[in-house]
């Protein structure tokens, strides 16, 4: 297969720098996480001196490494000859760094969502990637670098992240070769897998079974709902608590088919998250509350009691979809 | 690599034969089932009479292929020339169908169990391989023959589940490539992967709420204890419960270093599973009471109440242990 010329562009767009600064999208995720210290670590290899702007990196990301490579802000004594954006779907994703992408001389972006807009001077997207660090480990081949344990471990992070740990469907025959090849540089992938998808706080533990006990079942168990407010998530100490861990238990349960869970996140501030399976469309629902997202995963904000939410939802998925 | 001589001789043992009986230990799990399914399917691609002898298959593999092959007992009017114990740890395991193993005119052990005593006629036991399941996969590219989809789909299910979803150390980089080749043959492994590991009935999803709501924990978090009285368990319908679901939730909660769940079977008959991490030899705890396992899993019965074996382990473990 020929190699895409992007590859060696931007190979010679990284050796003709020094000074390179990476970011990736807000609320940064394993995948994003993952990809920027992989990409730096091995810019580091390369004698560059990277810069990883990227913050509110949430705990359980701790282990990574080329953490030391992480700031804030661009240093204001450092010049900057390129930035690369990674993990970012649009420009808007690179958030509060935007202003850095906009004054630098060369950008780059790298990314695997299908709806980018390729935004940069330079643009690699390759949405058959499960992940960008998919994308990161085929530069790096086609570079023709060496891999390490470092960089290995930053690599199967977001591929394990992005997949869901190689069970959805963006996983592919080529995703496991890649990880067949990560698994020889001796990485711990028990733990990060543990970290990625299995350890919980006391809190947020205390919380699913609080939030599976509450859940509510309608049509034949077929809708399954439940609601958290205010006072509920305080007495749980759930600030930013994982949605994802709660609703996908929600779907997991035997005959479901939609699961949706609502918070409230200020006064009539409800924030509502939809899961279906099957052939189910449910971004249906989520647009008719003027939110969105894709036909198994969608979302909405509601601006009313969570009690008025939760009815109004119900009512517009059984009119909708039964 | 040269290819082991066993491999070989099981092929033409087989090539000799037509009626050929295929078991696996009681209470098939993932592997067993996926193991024999996957054999049995190549067997009759052979042009050979395969009969599976299994039992108490849980619902979640309805979805397996080559079930019409599955019999509780050897049909009276077919001969037997081969019989195959696959994922048999000891000859103990292959249960009921003992008797018939021991009648059978030549028998064959494929198993990955190092503990595995070799006790059949001809032995295939290689406990570097992560499944019972990765060793049919050697078998059947050693022998030369081909895969398809069914067949592809049962090895999937049957390395997924003896590796926790790729997550446990017996993962190798062997194993990832042999996944890479079973996903060109198209299979469902996102369903594979949910109906192994994520599903869960109303009742099993209402009990782990419960149970972990029930939760106790000692030695600042580092100690979690549950107990389920034979009141609560008949509450929640679960009679084969799923105790694993509920203890690796508990080991997974931050900062627990040993899970403990203890359930009443019947009267002053209490099951207790025991769970740790880091370099904490449970088995131990296990071994006084009587019972046994591995370091990281291990369980014992005891015969009191079960609030006096539960506190007679909480005091066994803080004595022992902390």
């Amino acid at each position: 297969m020929m190699k895409p010329m992007i590859n060696q562009e931007i190979y010679n767009l990284i050796n003709d720098s020094m000074h390179i600064a990476l970011a990736v999208h807000t609320n940064p995720d394993g995948d994003a996480i993952g990809a920027c210290t992989a990409l730096a670590l091995v810019l580091e290899k390369m004698g560059k001196k990277p810069i990883i702007l990227m913050k509110d990196i949430p705990d359980k990301y701790n282990f990574i490494h080329g953490k030391e490579l992480i700031y804030d802000e661009y240093p204001d004594n450092l010049p900057l000859e390129l930035f690369i954006a990674l993990d970012c779907g649009d420009k808007e994703r690179i958030g509060e760094y935007i202003s850095i992408f906009d004054t630098a001389k060369i950008t780059i972006n790298i990314d695997h969502h299908i709806t980018n807009p390729k935004y940069a001077d330079y643009n690699l997207v390759n949405s058959n990637a499960s992940s960008t660090c998919e994308i990161i480990y085929e530069l790096i081949k086609d570079w023709g670098l060496s891999l390490d344990k470092e960089i290995a471990s930053s690599l199967y992070t977001g591929i394990a992240f992005d997949t869901g740990g190689f069970k959805h469907n963006n996983t592919s025959s080529f995703t496991h070769k890649i990880i067949a090849d990560l698994l020889t540089y001796n990485i711990n992938f028990t733990d990060i897998m543990n970290k990625l998808f299995f350890s919980r706080s006391l809190s947020a533990t205390k919380l699913l079974a609080y939030a599976l006990n509450k859940m509510e079942l309608y049509q034949n168990n077929q809708l399954s709902i439940c609601t958290l407010d205010k006072k509920e998530l305080e007495k749980f100490d759930a600030k930013n608590f994982d949605t994802e861990g709660i609703i996908s238990f929600m779907k997991n349960t035997e005959g479901v088919l939609i699961a949706c869970l609502l918070y409230e996140k200020s006064e009539n501030e409800i924030k509502v998250s939809f899961r279906s399976s099957d052939n189910i469309d449910i971004s249906v629902i989520a647009q008719i509350f003027g939110g969105g997202g894709h036909k198994k995963a969608a979302g909405c904000t509601i601006n009313k009691t969570i009690i008025e939410a939760k009815d109004e939802v119900i009512n517009t998925i059984l009119k909708e979809l039964f």
